[in-house]
């Protein structure tokens, strides 16, 4: 069986609504286009992801960083307690093919940051400014467009 | 959304045609009873297990040493690279609610003290001997009887 | 006894011979100092620092990517292979009070973002730029004021 | 510069004291041969040998689960605050040329069967039984015999 794709999304445990929307539609592409969502299980932009996707039926795991499958949020499918702490961000991004990063803190640096390391592609939406390498997008739907080409050309 | 059960399953990435079976039929009750099957993701024991739990229609996690998805045995559901080495062995452990330890090497051996030392419950089946804490059992039925108690008494 | 401070120093692992100049002034200062050097023990800036720290007859560690002491560069004196990648980042990190970036790329930006996102203060000299929080300095002596700050007030 | 050999001592944070006086008397052999003692850091039996070590002048390593250098034991000379728990175990294991293991619990032996998977020598005294491939002998002079002999053939 080919394996499916895995598109991490990574923000910030905090967002606005409108951040949250654009989270959630962006995630809503993944699931329908049957991808597997990756992230790190907690709220914010992972909850918008979460959610959108498993409203398309998509599958989602959250990589966690404490050792509870309950701190999850609750579209969460897979959760996965780690127990790292911030060395879990490291698993978002080593399980992650392709990484879109939406607004975030310090945390969604330090993954664009390993995934660029990692020549993994990073489109960013709202995101850290002037991170040479990430291919920046206006919306949801042109991230969805990044990542499909990125897909069909694996 | 309440969490489902998640069943460790360690065992040597290469058994004989007798553990395998062992690990296939215990992975098919794991399946039945829709918990998720936690593994390393390998062969052996590791694909035993993920067979019998898929067959059931059950959902397989694997969390895999190496970087890339395909080193994952074809009956993982979600196959997870974390570039750990044997550092993955602790993720197999932390990631569990309960464990079951069929025949198995020094990796084996790591990750049944690593879940006794976490106090989680480690039910063995032609396992490391004389391991205090280990709840030895004779066959798959048995061990699938101890861990619905776990899960009851959950 | 008292615990020495603990400065991280890093960068990247290839640079230039003004930026290895820079490295092994703030290295000299550190070890003059009779604080422990922490860095990632390979070369470029690590060594930088590294050689510096050593010629004052201060300690250095370097906690590697790979599994072989002999990785490390001439300048280490506590090398510790970890085997995890640029997972050896987060300790880089854990393991440092403060933190000094010089130059540096993508693993060097992820150490940045976790520094900052344990609270931990980075003194940044010729670095990624336009990162808030990051101190920025303009030469290694400035560098050492701030550290000095830092620890006269702990 | 030639890297020195690094000694793993491992043995639980509470001990008897005739444990604690082996591995006090195991450290200071170590002390003076000039090598690094590797530990995790905390009491007992990594106590012991970090105190045996220090006595004789030599130097001492500690591998820490938690995030703060002051958890260490008095006798350490470099703490290293990991914050991975029981993951840190799998460093000491890393670091290490070769393994000591007196008496010790669970996260002892999970210490031991990740050395053993390393193929890394691990000497055991008054410790887990019956675990093929541990060379066991009968008092730390014995052990100290069988590091030299590994060194002496590296």
């Amino acid at each position: 069986m080919e394996k499916p794709y895995y598109i991490g999304v990574i923000g910030a445990g905090d967002c606005s609504d409108s951040t949250y929307k654009h989270a959630r539609n962006l995630g809503f592409e993944i699931g329908k286009k049957g991808w597997t969502l990756i992230c790190g299980g907690l709220g914010g932009v992972m909850e918008g992801a979460a959610r959108g996707c498993i409203e398309a039926g998509g599958i989602t795991v959250g990589i966690l960083p404490g050792l509870l499958k309950d701190s999850a949020n609750p579209y969460i499918r897979i959760p996965l307690p780690t127990g790292l702490g911030e060395g879990r961000n490291l698993l978002v991004v080593r399980a992650s093919d392709i990484l879109v990063s939406i607004a975030g803190g310090y945390g969604t640096l330090s993954e664009i940051a390993l995934a660029l390391k990692m020549n993994k592609p990073v489109i960013g939406l709202e995101t850290w400014k002037n991170i040479q390498g990430i291919q920046y997008v206006s919306d949801p739907s042109e991230a969805i467009e990044r990542v499909t080409e990125f897909v069909s050309s694996g």
